[in-house]
């Protein structure tokens, strides 16, 4: 198998982290983002979407989405869990998860798509208002979190999981948009310093 | 448990298709989002982003998104199964699913909350170039899935899966933004007919 990967974006760095978290190591190929690499014909035929990552499968399956590639080696290697074990826990991972990427991962890529001069040409048109737009989104969600790190180790619940991992790639993405985690936050704070510590969180 | 559903909105019909066709049937209580019912202090103190649905278990633990939801009763109850089988199947409809989230269920919802005039009080502010940069990806995308159908019965592959009912809850809410399916789109209109046929489809 072969995964496409890209060092300077986000959504890879989670794919990463979720295979280091499982000491599972991939043949890695680098894709380019800044030299518009996942756009020529060759990446385009792997994912039409042109978005990164990708992992082809020794059958020639293509599978395309940072979550999806995670849940393939979670059903290979269950080991140690990051999508949660039995139904409560494995809805409050899905739930978690999805509320970081809704109102925070994909925030603050709105904001660095539509307002950062180095997507001027990937992000057409940019929607300078819509960046705007999704500011308040981030800091609202980030006091949101706060409250409930407060009393409990990780995202979603006291075991470390993909809704940590999505956070961490959401929160370090933000030093491009110039966005600081609020001072108050200093459950988040105190989460992001264990989670940056994780060997993993270099992957 | 009780459902707290909302009838004329895309992601709580996601999980009340999900819920038919497992056959799961599940107290409900209807909540108005036109009459901002989801924004009062009772809701809000459920689910803090204000969001719908919300699923409340006997011992009250509160799980939100459509998607995490339905996750809590594929476990509960496998068969049929509707997020697939096995690694690699499972990574498919994974892969689809949020493929149609991200480029189909979204665009519409992000053309409706941004131009449509029932969304000015709710969706604060209105971002009306936002919602036009959002309907090319639409017809984008339906193209690509067009495409795709041409060589299976379903959007995930041959089993009817949760990748099938956010694609048919995305299309069914291109009505209120007036946008039809590309008339050269045969596939995607061959594979609309035979899932609105189901019976979950009424849910």
């Amino acid at each position: 198998m072969k995964l496409y990967d890209s060092k300077t974006a986000p959504n890879p760095r989670r794919t990463r982290i979720f295979l280091a978290e499982k000491g599972i190591s991939v043949p890695t190929e680098q894709v380019d983002m800044m030299k518009m690499e996942h756009k020529t014909p060759e990446y385009t035929a792997l994912n039409p979407l042109q978005r990164m990552p990708a992992l082809v499968l020794d059958d020639g399956t293509i599978i395309t989405e940072s979550i999806a590639i995670c849940r393939y080696f979670e059903v290979l290697q269950p080991e140690p869990p990051l999508f949660g074990v039995g139904a409560k826990e494995i809805a409050m991972v899905e739930m978690w998860n999805r509320r970081a990427e809704l109102n925070l991962l994909f925030s603050v890529a709105n904001v660095f798509r539509h307002s950062h001069p180095a997507m001027k040409e990937l992000e057409v048109p940019q929607v300078p208002d819509w960046a705007e737009a999704n500011k308040p989104r981030i800091v609202d969600f980030l006091r949101m979190l706060d409250a409930e790190l407060k009393n409990r180790a990780f995202v979603a619940g006291d075991r470390f999981s993909v809704a940590d991992i999505t956070t961490l790639c959401a929160i370090d993405f933000m030093r491009p948009i110039r966005m600081p985690v609020p001072e108050e936050c200093i459950h988040v704070k105190r989460w992001h310093g264990e989670v940056s510590a994780r060997p993993s969180a270099k992957a």
